[in-house]
């Protein structure tokens, strides 16, 4: 018997700062006939993703926002439980961009199918996903990095950051230094994930200054997953030709004013920096070698990455928030019953 | 009879925000003996750039510092008095670094030997010179500007920046927009240089509704000589895959504290914008390519340029400072007595 319902999670109102419970409901929907060319999914593993942030609100950007009253979207990966479209039948596991709800039909087009003995499924929604995507394309196409070069990285413990780490280390970077919102975090990125060096941005002292004593003979790149002080930070430090890879700016996704940008910034002249803002989907021609490369690493335990499992899907939208404060330590994904 | 001593521009102090008349001083110095290879030249046209001014700081740049109590360096025209390098004659006529002063001798390497008849000797130090190439290699190879794009230049009534709107004109630009700091300047650009539109950021309106009334479709291209607001309000109209060349920021300079950054620079994340710091010695291997092409538009009049001509080595720090207030309309040089 296939399912005619599936909850799904509805945005109400577009939030003010931090996402209030009462902006979203999960909701019962009926789910669609199978038109030609079509998948009925169950969803297994969904995605949370700081970029969703952005789509709650109501502002032109590189992805439509999420309409009020409807599902929302995001990457999820789960089984086929009918098809009608050439090329996928039951049984087969899918990587697809309809997540927030635990079934849902999905045109065929666009969708990946993926291969659970080769990696956990959960891994294509991270290290193998996105977010590894991001972190290899942003490290090596955005920033241009090369070996004996160093790396700083912000918001390192989490999917992109960790990975953008190892990544550099695995390329032969000269000096890798990443910053973490705990002590504990800032542990892992050092015994687990193999940095040089890294530092607990919330202590009292100035991020510049942290940097300065974590990467004494400054840095080339800086992958941005922050903004705000850590950018300035990394301006300062950054020698001539230096590049910096912006991929996100956390700290300013909820906030409702105009927030503190790096003073420092015409330093950027006489050291000829280049700031390169990207995002992942400009970067979808370079998924062949991703795989190649990364897939490679992972089947010869090279790269370490870490997983935030929340189960349930009524517990999606506090794995959300949790997201955004900072709680997960590398992917944070909500697992649905298979 | 050669002359002795020459009168020469020393700095005493590192000047705290704006240049003091007691931070300089002209003095009479020895000139040297002639050793080999080296050219004594009188200075016919004397330099005066905004670069100038970070040099007066002990600060680690690009260009190692002026020092104190010694002649100030900086771009100068003159004519061979007295020759011991090959290939340099008394009579010729040089581009060198040496300026600031009015007799000098220089090593002839890295002297430029110029030609008076096909375009004026002062045209070396500005629209054939370093502030020609900084406005040709700029806009083409640093902003990668292409033709059927707009294009935003901040201080456009200077040296810089009336050639960037030119030549973003002559390269098929679809609109070009200047700002610059008075309405006889706004009305220079559209009037002489052919500017699409312009407007005084002097005026109460702030800069961003300024650009955007000028601009209504966005712009693909800023080119930056101010920093600051200028910079805030051009990431706000940026189309997506903007770049920005980020060649000036001499709102800033004279700055003793850290000044506005562009709040919105987090923008550049999902518009995918590019923020290219240079300088243009990084950009001499183009010199050929940008003498063919400049050299050109000129002899063909097509491109046009003002000078703003002080007279007297003893006027020369008024004109500096003249120039960083703004009150130069194109290049501005200093002419001594030939």
């Amino acid at each position: 018997m296939l399912p005619t319902t599936s909850r799904a999670w509805h945005l109400l109102a577009r939030p003010k700062g931090w996402p209030k419970p009462e902006d979203v409901e999960l909701r019962e929907v009926e789910i669609p006939e199978l038109a030609p060319g079509r998948l009925l999914v169950r969803n297994l593993f969904l995605s949370v993703d700081p970029a969703m942030r952005g789509r709650m609100n109501d502002a032109k950007s590189y992805v439509p926002p999420f309409k009020l009253n409807e599902p929302m979207e995001g990457g999820a990966v789960g089984r086929v439980l009918a098809s009608t479209a050439d090329g996928f039948a039951e049984g087969d596991y899918v990587l697809h961009w309809l997540g927030w709800r635990e079934y849902t039909v999905v045109d065929a087009e666009g969708v990946t199918k993926v291969d659970p003995n080769a990696a956990a499924l959960s891994a294509y929604l991270g290290v193998l996903g996105m977010t590894g995507l991001t972190a290899w394309s942003g490290l090596l196409d955005v920033a241009s990095f090369k070996a004996g070069e160093a790396v700083f990285v912000s918001g390192a413990a989490g999917a992109v950051g960790s990975q953008v780490g190892q990544i550099a280390k695995l390329k032969g970077a000269s000096r890798v230094i990443g910053s973490a919102g705990s002590a504990e975090k800032v542990e892992l990125l050092v015994e687990e994930y193999g940095f040089d060096a890294a530092f607990d941005y919330k202590e009292d002292t100035p991020v510049a200054d942290q940097l300065a004593k974590a990467a004494p003979d400054g840095i080339d790149v800086y992958f941005d997953n922050v903004g705000g002080e850590h950018l300035e930070a990394a301006i300062g430090a950054l020698h001539t030709h230096g590049r910096v890879a912006m991929c996100g700016a956390i700290a300013q996704y909820n906030a409702t004013e105009s927030t503190p940008a790096p003073r420092n910034l015409a330093l950027s002249i006489g050291k000829r920096l280049r700031l390169q803002g990207f995002i992942v989907i400009d970067h979808y021609d370079r998924r062949d070698a991703f795989f190649a490369e990364v897939g490679g690493w992972l089947k010869d335990g090279k790269l370490k990455y870490r997983e935030t499992v929340v189960e349930g899907i009524e517990n999606t939208f506090d794995a959300f928030l949790g997201m955004l404060r900072g709680e997960n330590t590398g992917k944070m994904v909500v697992a649905l019953p298979e």
